[in-house]
């Protein structure tokens, strides 16, 4: 469950505890924290501080002996690694509850996302706009990923147009999917990533722990 | 990564593996598969083989050599160390965007749990019924709870509220929170669980993809 320096091959575990480093640095960095120990980062995270040792191992060499590590650095070191700052663009595909939602609540420039624009089929939707961003005709989508090149789109639609959405976008070459129409998607095309949004593994999660108390 | 069958202790790893389990042998199920192999499941779930036989082998004995799994056997055993057998019941705090999106899309039973009732603070909101659930007025909740002693509360309120609510349901006896507000919520009450859904996480992952391809 760690890295092979030699092999540069990185396990899931270590590229999903990621995120998680980077949320702890970042409030630990809001908080005015200016370093940290490995320990007092794992007691935060619940893990131990070898294996932050070796999970940050995989990607260069951080902290120092003693001193720990600076939080500010480490927060940028993680967040170039999850590619924070390569200014990627995203388009929201449906507009209902949960996209309404998410332009509304969710702090996608805290991710490095920036929205460009939204799609729904409502002509009630059409045309409105949500903290800034335009929500457009499904019929312009077509054109729009054409000429603007987004890199991920998110996909709140009905479960039954997920795959043949994502079919369609991913031949207009669009080539990350955060997924939230709870539709397990695939592609034979190469360099497609999709990440799907499981809501109910964490209430599987939750149902199991209050079970065994 | 395993589990320890005399201390019986099961690590958080193979517990956040467990609802995947069960989410795979579903649609399985569905589509009317019989058996399994260990293998072919680890294709599905992209673990190896020998990772699910080491799952398995914390909760008992699974499978038959040269057979594999019986596929509806395996769903209800892991559907029952999850606890999807014992009629859990929850309410849905705060019913806009998000909140009322769960209502509408999202299948509680599945995961073996009773939508209960919704609580808003909205005059627009409340007496209104989604799916069959009625949203009340956030001034009935303490009764309710007293009254039904729902084992979950799911939050969907805005983020300064969070804690302070939580508190209050952990008064009133609440013990399992499926947590919407992107804050990290804390109590020291014990037997109290709380999952955090962190939509950012998973974007990042997905950037941190893109990012390397």
């Amino acid at each position: 469950m760690g890295c092979n320096m030699k092999k540069q091959k990185i396990s899931d575990a270590v590229i999903h505890r990621l995120p998680r480093y980077y949320r702890h640095l970042n409030d630990l960095y809001n908080r005015g924290v200016v370093r940290i120990s490995s320990s007092s980062l794992g007691a935060k995270m619940d893990i131990t501080a070898s294996q932050i040792r070796q999970d940050l191992s995989c990607f260069g060499e951080f902290g120092q002996q003693g001193y720990g590590y600076n939080v500010e650095e480490l927060r940028a070191e993680i967040g170039h690694i999850l590619g924070i700052d390569k200014g990627h663009r995203l388009i929201i595909v449906g507009a209902g509850h949960l996209g309404h939602a998410l332009l509304q609540n969710f702090d996608f420039g805290r991710a490095g996302f920036q929205v460009d624009t939204a799609f729904d089929i409502s002509p009630a939707l059409i045309g409105t706009t949500i903290r800034g961003v335009t929500i457009r005709s499904m019929d312009e989508l077509e054109d729009y990923v054409a000429a603007y090149h987004p890199d991920v789109a998110v996909l709140t639609v009905p479960q039954n147009e997920a795959q043949p959405l994502a079919n369609k976008l991913i031949a207009m070459g669009i080539r990350g999917f955060w997924n939230f129409t709870n539709v397990e998607l695939s592609t034979s095309v190469p360099g497609v990533f999709f990440e799907d949004i499981h809501f109910v593994d964490t209430l599987l999660t939750l149902s199991y722990r209050i079970s065994r108390s």
